[in-house]
């Protein structure tokens, strides 16, 4: 009976706990010149590596909700870093200035990717990260810095973009993507044509990549910020179903991607 | 320490084990004059109701493939039967009686409708099932099959189309939609042009249903049967990634249509 108990306290500690701590840390890093500031969470009862999930925030900046994304991410047993795309303290909640700084990385693509890779090294770095498990998620504006990601032949393997806008793929990738590739998109975003959709498709069929997207009837753009609404403008919106929908598939979409690969049959 | 084994042995015996019994059985029925023959699959070792799934085959009919299929989702816990939407015995290997048979329901929709609402009553009426949690799968032409069963405002929770043709929703329903839809389409599946996809997608959101639909890129249509190359179609081809990734967003979907409604925080 003895024996027994002991074997099933083992089977017992190997599965989740709900009393598992997450532990925040500010980090500061440079990418040239530009000091950032970045936001690190990670479950500090798990002990040793694990993989880890880059986030890239909206178009606003490192706010609260990438904050709170990272601590929901950490829960689910991955290291999480959300990385700064802007510049160290660069929050904003008035669309002009948003759209202001977005609109610089849009302008340069090589800074925009590298923007992204340096927040993917602070990543990469941390003790806690296994480094050959590592995924990029990323919203509306991160949506597609993560695509962008991606498309640099960024050592990851896969990213999601929420309700991003569809980024072309390189028509000559000048190194081979090693990143899958899962879209989450809302079938009334605005900021997406109808036409843009059919050639994103179409690209992303010519380009090899391994690519899914899922469409999310009545989504609006920013389905996932629960605060969506606030912001006043009629392309956004919060969709209740679409954003536990999407972080449900995002969680399959890890299982395959930081598991070991499956034996051919 | 015997009361703490005791309080483990329960806890163990919550958890689904490998050593289920899946028992199946051949179901003879009708519609109106026709004789039809199902395949009921369920697990032996689940005691009193639980969720049932439809499942409707492809145009080939009622073959190993969706037995197969039924057995999987008896081994998920679920109830299964894969109904007979042709006459007992009516089942092929060549396109042409496949095509035939397919083609006199594509005629008469109401009794394409009715043929599956006669499956969907055997499986409601078996005691293993829980009738208020009832959903319909279909593959190919059985994809579409579940689409209409939907559109016929079945009572059942949802329907999964696996590479099925894109059905276009009522204009104006007769009844109101009740199930959840989920499309599981392959983008290199040439039986569904760009134009038919941007259509129906226009069509879903007008309508006002619940619907999802995940594109797998490189996906032929039939992306999910092993034996799809068999049948010599340039059109069709089995898809492993495809298919092991739409079988797990079927259970995510199951997971949500089958739980009690989420609480409004």
């Amino acid at each position: 009976m003895k024996r027994l108990a002991m074997t099933l306290l083992t089977f017992m500690a190997l599965t989740p706990t709900a009393y598992s701590e997450i532990v925040t840390e500010n980090i500061v890093y440079k990418h040239g010149d530009v000091p950032l500031e970045g936001f690190l969470a990670y479950d500090d009862s798990i002990k040793g590596e694990r993989p880890g999930v880059l986030l890239v925030h909206e178009w606003w900046g490192l706010n609260d909700y990438v904050r709170e994304r990272a601590k929901q991410i950490a829960r689910l047993g991955y290291a999480a870093f959300a990385l700064d795309m802007y510049g160290k303290g660069k929050v904003t909640k008035h669309p002009e200035q948003a759209k202001e700084w977005a609109q610089q990385l849009y302008n340069n693509m090589e800074i925009w990717q590298q923007r992204a890779q340096a927040g993917l090294k602070v990543l990469q770095k941390n003790p806690a990260v296994d480094r050959t498990r590592v995924a990029a998620i990323g919203y509306c504006f991160g949506g597609s810095t993560v695509q962008m990601l991606a498309y640099s032949g960024a050592e990851i393997k896969g990213v999601v973009s929420f309700h991003g806008s569809l980024m072309p793929p390189p028509a000559q990738p000048a190194i081979p993507v090693k990143a899958k590739v899962l879209i989450l998109h809302g079938a009334a975003d605005p900021l997406v044509t109808q036409e843009a959709m059919m050639k994103y498709i179409g690209d992303m069929e010519t380009s090899g990549m391994d690519w899914q997207m899922v469409i999310f009837g009545g989504a609006k753009h920013g389905f996932t910020n629960p605060d969506a609404d606030k912001a006043g403008m009629q392309v956004v919106g919060y969709n209740k179903d679409a954003d536990r929908r999407s972080w449900e598939y995002m969680k399959v979409f890890f299982q395959e991607i930081f598991a070991p690969a499956p034996k051919d049959s």
